[in-house]
Order: C-alpha cells, then structure tokens, then sequence
C-alpha cells in the first residue's frame, strides 16, 4: 500500500508539474497537445506577426464568444431559464391569477425540461418586469453564484470553461477585444462576466430588453424594462448585432450550435484570416455529451457537414481539454500541496 | 513698412510660440486658460489620483460626447440632413412618382430649412434603402470628405472642433474611454469618426437602422438595411443606448443642445465624481452664435437654467477657444514658418 501511494504520489507530482510548470511557456495549459490546440495557437501567432501576410491590426483583432455551451454549462437546462423560472415562483404569490391562467400554470407546475421557448420568452419577461437593470443584475448575480447546477452541485458560476478561460486570457494578452456575443439576456451575463471571464459590460452582446428613461419625484434619473425585447441575438441576429455593437466582422469566432452558424459564416467572410471552432459535448464522464438530438445547444448533423466543408475546427471536450473546470485545477493544486508536505 | 512687418514677425513668433511651445505640458493648448479648460483639467487630475477621494478605476472612466454641435458644425443645417437630400436627389431619377407624390416633392424641390423632422425620417430610411452598411458608409464618407458648407467652404470633414479633439486626445491619454453618443445615425458617423476623431467603429453610439442578414446564392453573407430604425438616440434615447452599448454610466459628458440634457442628468447621477459640460455657439464671428431660437441645435433657456442649477459647466466658443478649427492651427503653423524664413 505504501508503495502504491508513493507511485501515485510521484504521478500526481509528474502530471501536475508538466500542467504548470510549462505555464509560462504554454498560453493553454489545460489543452491537450491536439489540433484544435495547434490551430488556435498558429493562428493568433500568423496574425500577431507583423512580417506575416496574415497579419492583422489590433484594431481589427476581434474575437467572439458564444456564451451557453460555449463559456459554461447549458445543460440540463440554460441557467437563464432556470433562473426565470424561479423568479416567477418567487413572484407567484403577487400573481394569484398565475394559478390558473395558461401559460403561467403550466410554467410554474411544469418540468422545466418541458418549457417551451415561447413559454421562455414570457418567463424572461416576467423575470425583468417593472425592474431596474441594476435591480434585475443584482438578482440575478445571487442567483448565479448561490444557485447549483443539479449534476454537479455547483454554483453555476464555477460551472465555467477553464480551456476557454485561457483562450480569452491568450487573446487579449495578444491584443484581441474579446466578446459575448449570446442568444441570452445581456444584463443576465453583464451580472458575472467580468468576474468569470474578464469580459466587461461594454464587450457583452446578447439578447436586450427595451428600457425606459424615468425621473423619479427627487429628480433622480433610472432606467426600468420595458416589457418587450428590443434585440434578439441568436441565428442571423448575431451578425446583426455584431455590426451594431462592433461595426467590425470577428477574425476568430466560438459556438457551439445552430445558433452560432450566422456568426460563423460572418466570421469566415472576413477579408482577414479567419479561425472558427465549435465546442462539441462529448464528454458524458466530465460534462454531458450531446448534440444532434438535445433540445438544449442543438448541433445537428448538418452543421457538422457544414464544419467539415468549410475547415471550422471542432474541439472535442474528450479529446481536447485535460480539465474541464476551473476547480479542477485547485483540486490538482491541492493534491500537488499535499503531495509536497508528505 | 520694413518695421511694421519686423513688429508683426515677432508677434506671430511670440503667439504661436506660446501655443506651441508649451504643447508639451499643456493639454490643451487650443484652449484659453478660463473656468471651463481650468474644470476639465482638475477633474480630469482629480480622477486619476490614486490617492484622491475622487479616484475613478480605468474601467469606469467612461466619456461620452455628442456630435453635431459639439464635435463638429451643424450649421446651417444638420451634414446628415444635407447627405441625405443630396442622395434622394441623385436617387429621384429611379423614382419618377417623387416628382408628384408627397412629402417627396416637398423634400426634393424644397429649402433644405424647411425640412420637417417628419420629412428627417422618411429622407434617413431612403438614403440607406436596399443598401449594405458598407456601401452606405462609402458613399457617407465620400460625401462629408468632398461636400462642402457653404459658410466655410470646406468639407465636413474639415469643420470639426480642434479644441475638442484635444479633450478627447487628453482623456485617452488618462485612460477614459471615448465615445460618441449621437442622434445621428450610426453608420454615418462610423464613415469618418476614425479618421476626424480616432474614436473606433465600436465607440460610435448612434441611431440604428435595422438590418437583415442575408446570403448571395454563392453562399457569401451581407447585411443589407431594414426600412425601419431599430434605436433612436436622442433626449431619453441616450441614457438608454449607454446602458444597452457601454453599460456604465458616463463620469464625464460633452453635449450642446436640448437633446443632450438627458445623457448630462445621467452622467450627473453617477456616484463617482462627474462633470458635465455644454458647447455654447456664442461665435457668429469664427462659427455661428445661435441658443434658444434656434431649430438646429436648440439651447433653450430652461437648458440654461437647469446647467446653472446643476453646476454644468457652459463652453463659450468665443472666450474659452483659441481657435475653433484644426486648419487655424495649419494656417498658424505656416505662418510661424514663412516667419522662421524671412
């Protein structure tokens, strides 16, 4: 037994070193040496390079992310559904008429796997009525880091990407402006991006309630939801919202789904090199695996094909990503702590 | 003669050596060393002093400034008004019902002074009908480089405020943001905002066309203008584009008429130090002096009012500025050559 935990404990030491102590070199430490890693990192460097014929201006270096599945977990259910979903329960005793009127009784009674998305978009907007966006951000960031993930028994807040912490973290140390750009609810991300992601309220894009402009009797202004969506960013919104919030076309793009295609395509029509990658789920051990059937981040076969056609690189969860978490990589610091006191 | 000119030289010398010379210390130097260059400077000072009270992080040093009549001329009548008469009389030629129905005939045979905001709208969504932002941005920046006001007869282009591009220059240099929050239209100031304004595509925060993604049948993408606008950015417009664009509130705001009252309260219920400023036009000398009875650029007198109460500091073109435009600072420049060769 002792010989044992000495092997592993020379394992632990072995793997751990080789995860960091290559930090300083390695931008990507959590990704394996494989070709989505490889693609990634000579592409950053042809259009860093100023003799390359690649290169790009940092003005023009613009990179976007997709958020759910793409930047943290989506399944079993988009924590923004979720959230709303408890919200309008929190609300449900001001609404008694909730009780019996469609759809609001089958939303409060119904399995959240079987909310429809026009059901969600009732639930969005009854989630931010008559609210400030501070009000609803502040709500919503209790809800995020306070709320678990049912699989994992984690806030969803720690449910993040670390492989794709390291990508934002490699861009902008490249002079990349690095973008959300979601199908959910801007201020629902602008609650926790810049905590999780480093990304600021200005560089979130995502779906946006229309607001009001009001003074209140002390001549204090705010700003309340109006009950309607002004943007919807998802499928050919994201382009579109793309050219209102940016006004440039992204070089490199990450998706994961159906409504990431447009942006893709946009992306690829840049006169500049161009990388695009989609996140595959298909790691049912450390995460989920799905794609072509789920309801949820759908990635249907003919969005492979249209992948494989057009180079797009998938990253594989399985293949391509030796942690999945953020608190995986403390749990390994951890071990290699002990490991060292023993 | 000889000494007269003698006299003049060393003026000239002595004028443009104190503009010039102290350029390196000065921020500034456009500006007359009064309340209003005096307010910028210690605010701006005050901000960016770790050890001040007043300390704003980076993050938060967000400015925002409108663009006709602060930025640039917007007399004798709105250059986005003038742009799009000019492109509805090149387009009439495709539209022969124009010369008979309304308020077509009236917009095209009519005095620019007496379109009606009513005709304002229907002349924006014709001059970018069918038309990709790209093109429509070509043929923008076309027009404000090459077309000319008739007061100055110079291009647009030319008619921005020197002693404004060295605000913006200074509040970069102390790491704010700079951004343009404008009634105008979006992708009209993106033409040339870069180019006049080193302010990027992503800083221009404007009216918005919506507009529709599509693909050519060779499968390449394009967005092309919807006949609608999606976002007006104007009086209560404003404080609602900065949450949706920048999500954080201005600690500094540059404005000159009525329709920038909201955006200068909003900057002012910041909880950070702010300071709000108003371009005064009181210099039918060197520009135009036009407030309260103007139709351009309307100053009224509860405008007038409400800065006094609030502490909002009035910019007076003729007292505060040194010269109005980048080209006085050539022609002074040239001036102190010819007197360095003599």
């Amino acid at each position: 037994m002792k010989e044992l935990r000495y092997f592993f404990t020379v394992i632990i030491i072995f793997v751990s070193c080789s995860v960091f102590a290559s930090n300083a070199k390695d931008p990507l430490p959590s990704w394996n040496n494989s070709t989505s890693k490889q693609r990634i990192i000579k592409f950053v460097e042809s259009v860093t390079n100023i003799k390359s014929q690649s290169y790009v201006p940092k003005a023009e270096r613009i990179a976007t992310f997709d958020n759910d599945g793409t930047l943290w977990v989506e399944k079993p259910m988009y924590p923004q559904i979720l959230f709303s979903l408890d919200r309008m329960r929190e609300l449900a005793d001001l609404h008694p008429d909730w009780q019996t009127n469609q759809p609001y009784k089958d939303i409060l009674t119904g399995e959240y796997k079987n909310i429809l998305s026009n059901n969600a978009e009732i639930m969005f907007q009854e989630s931010v009525k008559d609210m400030s966006p501070e009000g609803y951000k502040s709500i919503a960031y209790n809800w995020i880091t306070e709320n678990k993930n049912p699989r994992f028994n984690k806030a969803h807040i720690e449910l993040i990407y670390q492989p794709m912490l390291e990508v934002m973290d490699y861009l902008r140390a490249n002079g990349f402006s690095v973008y959300i750009v979601s199908g959910g609810i801007q201020d629902f991300i602008r609650a926790y991006a810049l905590q999780a992601y480093k990304v600021p309220d200005e560089k979130v894009v995502g779906a946006v309630f229309d607001t009001n402009y009001k003074v209140t009797k002390d001549n204090e202004p705010y700003l309340v939801y109006e009950n309607k969506f002004l943007i919807r960013c998802n499928y050919e919104g994201k382009p579109e919202a793309i050219h209102m919030f940016i006004g440039k076309k992204p070089i490199i793009a990450f998706g994961n789904s159906n409504g990431d295609k447009a942006m893709l395509d946009w992306t690829q029509s840049n006169d500049q090199k161009a990388l695009m990658l989609l996140v595959h789920h298909d790691d049912a051990k450390r995460e989920f695996a799905y794609d072509v059937n789920s309801k949820v981040g759908t990635f249907p076969k003919s969005l492979f094909d249209h992948a494989e056609k057009n180079n797009w690189q998938i990253i594989s969860m399985k293949d391509d990503w030796k942690v999945v978490f953020p608190f995986e990589l403390k749990k390994m610091n951890k071990k290699l702590l002990e490991a060292q006191h023993e």
